[in-house]
């Protein structure tokens, strides 16, 4: 029986950022997966989506070539072609990640894990053993009832991602990141799309603003968007599919090629050997202390499995964090209050703590701050004059309560905001750090100057 | 004779955004012009040049297609609608700086102003006096000896943004970031460019790594680079120009349809009264004290005109400092050790504080890290892979002494680098922020972690 001091248990980006961790604090590491190495980030979710969107993103260039004093004959897109290229993508990541275990001698053991008493892990048939054990198993599509996936008329993330025809009609349910991402993508591409939202705004979790210009936008580029609406049931029996669809005006059918399921996700938590182990787990999640050790001793648990967002990058801090607690390093719990959200659809979509209204119901006396990327210099010349950056400080102590962004590069420009907020800026503070002109980034300065009533550019 | 709280020379970022915080604080203001508000900012330099360089920018999309399996024919550019596409953008701005006096209640004063003791300013004629009057006249592109500017054939960058008929060959003389965005630009559109540096290496005033990787992609896109060449003189007698180039090899010439000089700007002190009110000019700059006061009092000076870098965003910054020392409030002086640079051809340059060489000669001893966008998985998906960001530390106290970033959206992202300086950060505070995933800001955090030997993607 092979004996490490830490193996962990799946490769995505909480997994596989954990052991490159372990293996640099000196331990001896193994890793398991089940199928490919960066799990469903690198191989069905963040990394291939990107690659799928800038496609979009230049086939757009290509449609509106002439407002830059550009000529095109023709067009076209190639959706074999795009999405192959966003496949390669995925796989030079996924090898990418191979040469990283490698080179930090980290052993990787392919197979299905579950957890043994005595920290042991079973993989198909075969015993390892380690000092500690961490659960990074990720999660999958979540099904609803009334949507059964069949993989082929109703398709979760993965098959959205590599259908081998493009779909003439599609409804998307759910309209969080992964939704609207995949809306805007088929959009593009020529595809009649419909998003069908249970709650009464789309990207429901972000500030209300923000989903209004989205709207706005996506509805300017031919999208259907139905809010305050739900899939009551799917018809798969003739061609295409048929969609019943409860609108606040009552039932109304849709008909497609192609229903995308974008509900949210479900951890993978099951046949693990978590009931074997006492592991305890509260509905959905495995639960946690702030270092990630659950309830029984020597075993762990990361990423998507726990309560914090599902997100990559929360992911990949949670298993830098728990591999360092377990080194006996001095660490500092995560602050999942600081943690960014990006949607890269166009325009793009990045917020960090709280929306207006979350700051409103929480109590506080706020000075909001907006600056539209319409006034911005940069955003005139680089065409991208959609969206605007909104703030939220409390008026009291000066804290940056929330920052909110819509528009072209957004996702790259909210770091500013969570280093910010981390090194608990004022907003003066952020005022006077000067940002290179022109740039799209001075909308932050802006919003900020905004809020305080020292805007120049309004 | 109009009577003032405050008198702006000059309409450019510094001016006009002096005029609107003066106006914002109760002054009385006026500003005066004698070509167009926003001046060279506006009207011929930063905004008209970046829609020029979306417009190549998208014209490589347009080649390129076949990158992202896309398909186009003919792909041609129509070089007098991407020259008037960028005035338009230029005019527009320029009309939203007017709206923007009008809003604030600003006097614009159409003329040429000059200086004249009391506290009195003669435009054209007629006599405005103020309680304060502030100087933000600019610079203009600098003439060389051996490079005497007639506008067509030898050309500063007012030309170069406007020409009527596309150049075949063109030689730009200086790669500071006037030069380097010129050659990217005409390159792109098919024109043949040589640029020629006195300097050993291009974008001088960047880390020494950042000037090889900018030469290294200008190469493989068809730009010739001369370094450590100076132009002689030059022949506009034939046809075109003959440029003799004086290398290290001996001596060279080069023909052309066009000269661009691009060697650095002038100061606009002439004839605008300084000497009559007795205003201390050193060399080329009007002297002032931190809060932008020069000898004289009552007179002021902001932007190119004073020592500081000339850049919009310092000029932009003095004036609202400079109006805020006026009306008496508590004000930091600005640090020029921390102003953001940014150059936007493709791949774009940003950086912030020391080059490692500048760390260096000031006897530092330091922490360098670097990360290449090769390694991150969003500038794969994005196909942006070309550049890196690098970071330097101060290993005994933890400064972050300087922020180096070339490739696609940086000068976006330096922000952050600005924000974090400002507000003291060690490299340990930027790695636990948590950057969102998939992003190019990544990068960051991962280049600090490679700085203290804990970076994961490398």
């Amino acid at each position: 029986m092979s004996k490490y001091d830490i193996i962990v248990l799946g490769s995505g980006p909480g997994g596989y950022v954990a052991a490159i961790r372990a293996s640099q604090l000196g331990f001896k590491t193994a890793i398991i997966e089940k199928e490919n190495l960066g799990g469903i980030c690198l191989n069905w979710g963040c990394i291939p989506t990107k690659a799928l969107l800038k496609s979009a993103q230049v086939f757009e260039y290509l449609k509106h070539a002439e407002d830059y004093g550009l000529k095109v004959k023709d067009a076209e897109h190639d959706f074999d072609a795009v999405v192959k290229r966003s496949r390669g993508v995925a796989e030079g990541m996924s090898n990418g990640v191979k040469f990283l275990m490698k080179k930090n001698k980290i052993d990787v053991i392919d197979g299905f894990g579950k957890l043994k008493t005595g920290k042991k892990v079973d993989v198909d048939g075969k015993e390892y053993s380690a000092d500690h054990i961490i659960v990074a198993t990720g999660a999958r599509s979540r099904e609803l009832p009334s949507l059964p996936q069949d993989g082929k008329k109703v398709i979760g993330y993965r098959q959205a991602m590599s259908l081998e025809t493009q779909p003439k009609k599609m409804i998307v349910v759910g309209s969080g990141a992964i939704g609207v991402e995949f809306a805007y993508f088929y959009n593009s591409m020529g595809t009649e799309v419909t998003i069908v939202e249970y709650m009464p705004k789309i990207v429901p979790v972000e500030d209300d603003e923000v989903s209004k210009q989205l709207e706005r936008s996506f509805k300017k580029n031919g999208i259907k968007v139905m809010t305050s609406s739900e899939v009551l049931s799917v018809d798969t029996s003739g061609e295409g599919v048929k969609a019943t669809v409860k609108t606040k005006k009552g039932e109304e059918i849709l008909e497609a090629d192609v229903v995308l399921s974008a509900v949210g996700i479900k951890s993978n938590i099951e046949n693990i050997g978590l009931e074997d182990v006492g592991i305890a787990v509260d509905r959905d999640k495995i639960l946690v202390n702030d270092y990630y050790q659950t309830n029984i001793p020597g075993y762990y648990a990361i990423g998507d499995v726990t309560p914090g967002q599902a997100l990559a990058h929360v992911a990949s801090a949670e298993g830098i964090l728990c591999v360092e607690k377990i080194a006996g390093m001095h660490v500092e719990a995560l602050d999942y209050g600081n943690i960014p959200g990006c949607t890269y659809c166009t325009p793009e979509v990045a917020s960090v703590g709280l929306t207006e209204a979350q700051a409103k119901e929480q109590g506080y006396d706020i000075k909001v701050g907006k600056f539209p990327f319409s006034a911005s210099g940069k955003a005139s010349a680089g065409g991208n004059k959609d969206g605007f950056v909104k703030v939220i400080f409390d008026a009291k102590y000066g804290e940056w309560l929330g920052c909110h962004m819509i528009g072209a590069g957004v996702t790259d420009m909210i770091a500013e905001a969570v280093l910010g907020r981390k090194l608990e800026t004022t907003g003066h503070e952020v005022l006077k750090a000067v940002h290179p002109h022109p740039t799209m980034s001075e909308a932050v300065m802006e919003a900020v100057a905004d809020a305080y009533d020292e805007v120049i550019h309004l």
